[in-house]
């Protein structure tokens, strides 16, 4: 009988120099093709790994995970890891490797994600945060930003939400922590939710972003669900200031 | 009579993406091309900018200085500022734009430059740091780290410290400050000089590792003022950890 083991990785980069997470057309650098050829040097066989989010070009994560299966029962899991780090550029990290039972799939098992979005307030840009926040250079009024997350939060209809490139019918989905929050000249928004519609997070971040320079009220939350119109909602935040924090697995997290 | 105007810029980036500050040859991005560029641009006139540190590939700046003349006497220097801001990308920022007397020159008068660089203490990279820290995946002790960077200071022989690329004859420099800082698992190496041999700072980063990981005792130093010999001294450290945080022309800074 034909064995294998089922691996999954936890991954972080910082995704400035990357056409995203999936591997792409030649010639286009891709995080998934970078670990996929380290991988397959390392292993010595060819296989596909398989990504819980595809993040977009210059989006970042501190827990994208991954899984692959590999005929090499043997390979010790802890020297894997180290092998392939030693392989991948600074910009890529694989936390952890570890086997899993036969049925886990990073993007079928999930149940929920969490992202976080960083915003640099300041009349000037930070050039050490380059790719790596939203520097927005009028001020942002935090209380009413923090109002509209708390209307975000619960079971809504996204589509407004979502790019207009989003293909999926349901576009019902339930967010269960959406918080904005403050430091010196940082704002931090975090949005915890059981799936997420195409730049669907950068768009509550522009509305977020709207909310707070005093362009709409808190309540105009509850217009764009109501229209699930894209255009009553804000522009799209760029990608520099989001990370995919984590992918759950475990309903118990989605709280 | 000719009029011109002597402009002083104060000019932070993030050298991570640019073959260091000088202009290269056409195909390699530089700093000091893409400031000229814009500012050739924006003042329509051809022009020059002479930089006071040539920092390398992959070295970052807080206080880059450069000078260049306009016949342009009118342009507000505000509006030169933000219009300049606007043209350059989010890794490089000119931090302010000055009309200086017609004898300064970035370079020439400068009496001294502060640099700073960075070590990440850790088994793992950090990848939001990628391109911005050097990074150990072994313990350092700062205790010796610290006694060794006093005994850089004052006036010595760098020539040891100094990359044999380096041309010039006179390899005497006055260290003013040499300290190495530790705050949880960062080391900030800061060193504050009347001049710099080429690599002059990446040697004396190289040296305090291998001090700080206890192949040597501090009093390595002196055995490398005493031999001139370069192949005394640790391996250069990279330049991703290294910024060039000011340039000095006020003999009373230099303390």
């Amino acid at each position: 009988m034909f064995q294998s083991r089922n691996i999954k990785l936890v991954i972080a980069y910082d995704g400035t120099n990357y056409h995203g997470w999936q591997r792409q057309a030649e010639g286009f650098d891709s995080v998934q093709a970078r670990i996929e050829d380290v991988l397959v040097r390392v292993l010595g066989h060819p296989l596909a790994i398989n990504g819980a989010g595809r993040t977009d070009a210059g989006v970042h994560a501190q827990g994208q995970v991954a899984n692959f299966r590999t005929p090499n029962m043997s390979i010790p899991l802890a020297g894997l890891r180290m092998a392939v780090n030693s392989r991948l550029p600074a910009d890529i990290l694989v936390r952890s490797v570890v086997a899993v039972p036969d049925d886990f799939h990073a993007s079928r098992s999930a149940v929920g994600k969490t992202y976080s979005y960083q915003i640099h307030v300041a009349p000037d840009r930070r050039t050490d945060l380059a790719g790596r926040i939203y520097r927005y250079n009028r001020p942002l009024d935090i209380e009413p930003m923090r109002l509209a997350a708390m209307r975000l939060a619960g079971e809504h209809d996204f589509r407004g939400f979502a790019s207009s490139a989003e293909q999926r019918q349901d576009t019902v989905r339930t967010i269960f922590r959406c918080e904005a929050a403050e430091l010196d000249d940082r704002i931090a928004i975090t949005v915890k939710g059981d799936g997420f519609l195409y730049n669907m997070v950068r768009n509550i971040v522009g509305a977020l972003v709207e909310i707070g320079r005093g362009h709409w009220g808190p309540d105009r939350i509850d217009k764009i669900f109501a229209s699930r119109d894209r255009s009553d909602a804000g522009p799209t935040a760029p990608p520099d200031g989001l990370t995919l924090v984590c992918v759950h697995y475990d309903r118990r997290e989605l709280v």
